[in-house]
């Protein structure tokens, strides 16, 4: 079985337009490259019980919790009260991380700042060596900055340590009608149940107006549902345009 | 009080990264614009339970869901079935989509293509008038497709039966350390609870390295509170590079 990811996006910006989320898109990329499997996202807005009450649903739903968004001095980043709320911990200033602001912002320091090294109670900091900041994390929760930047940075630190056996994923294009390969899909999923079978329709396409994606974990059961389908397809005299 | 409203966004090519998940950033937009708050968006799988548990949960907390995705003809389109499970409805083939997909397939009609003429029971069509397929809502979900240009379409012909009051907003860019006025935005929430006040940092921009967001649905309520954002700020040398 792969490790499963939920994504937790914070951040009122997105959900009223005025941002566009980049992190998500980002990670669900990065983790399935990893081999993990991630089952949901969710955006919601920064109020702290929202953010408990999803956190613990997650953390107790998914092996990994990714959150983004709500970490700066302001008041609107509530993320760190809420993932405590979550765990029903107290929020502590960590020695550490206040070194490193202190360090970091030297004369310029204000108390604002300081709230950032405000975590749960308990909570570790991963990936810290050469990182000016770590990644704070609570049980199966990581938690990292809105700004893309950042957040990939901090990634990108730690990402091995998500590593799973990965995913093998064939595509093929069809000039076809949905309508008229849904039987040889249920056909073919019928004979291969663990496959993870796509369809996708593109309306806008000269060339091809389906896409199938096929994946699994294992590259053999990969290839024999792959050689099923191309049989079936043969018999309703259809033929990939491409795939690979 | 505004209305609410939940996004799902229902496809496996989102949370494996194949695709990028354009709706819901065209829904928040569209929403925001009819005065709509959308208080939190989800992209979950193509499985009916899930759809299920998550359509119901999102319908009993916002005035008005939205879904996309997961209503072609294949095996992986499960969104009615699993709205009508939500609903604890049946699926039947209603006549009038039927005889619309017979008419627009003609000679091309496949048996999967009826399948989309399979809805919940109580179902509504709304927005049929000169559109070759309407979209179909079921209590207070609205279904949509996850093919951005139809979604698009379809949205638009319906959006202003959800037009309220609308957000007014101002935005203010500022060259300072949010640490610097995270004391200041809390004093001006204290005067102004029912300000929507947003901080948001810019770590790669020369002139400003936060913008301040301030909306509220009453004008004059707006006024007051960004007049004494500026005067706050004022009274620690900080002057707005730019603003509207």
């Amino acid at each position: 079985m792969s490790k499963s990811a939920g994504i937790i996006v914070i951040g009122n910006e997105i959900l009223s337009g005025k941002t566009r989320d980049e992190n998500s898109p980002y990670l669900v990329r990065e983790l399935r490259g990893l081999g993990v499997d991630v089952r949901k996202i969710s955006v919601i807005p920064d109020e702290r019980d929202l953010i408990s009450r999803e956190v613990l649903e997650f953390s107790n739903s998914y092996d990994y919790v990714f959150t983004t968004g709500g970490v700066g001095p302001t008041h609107d980043d509530l993320t760190m009260d809420g993932i405590a709320g979550a765990f029903g911990r107290r929020m502590y200033r960590d020695p550490d991380l206040e070194a490193t602001l202190r360090y970091h912002y030297a004369q310029e320091l204000v108390d604002g700042n300081l709230r950032m090294a405000n975590i749960p109670e308990g909570a570790r900091l991963v990936g810290g060596k050469g990182m000016w900041f770590p990644v704070v994390a609570v049980e199966n929760v990581y938690i990292f900055p809105g700004v893309p930047e950042i957040l990939q940075r901090k990634f990108e630190r730690i990402k091995e340590s998500f590593r799973e056996a990965p995913f093998y994923l064939r595509e093929l294009y069809l000039k076809a009608d949905e309508g008229q390969i849904a039987g040889i899909l249920h056909h073919v999923l019928a004979d291969f149940p663990e496959l993870l079978l796509g369809s996708y329709p593109y309306f806008d396409n000269p060339v091809y107006s389906i896409k199938l994606t096929l994946e699994s974990k294992d590259p053999e059961y990969l290839e024999r549902a792959h050689d099923m389908l191309i049989i079936e397809l043969a018999k309703i005299q259809l033929t990939p345009i491409q795939g690979n």
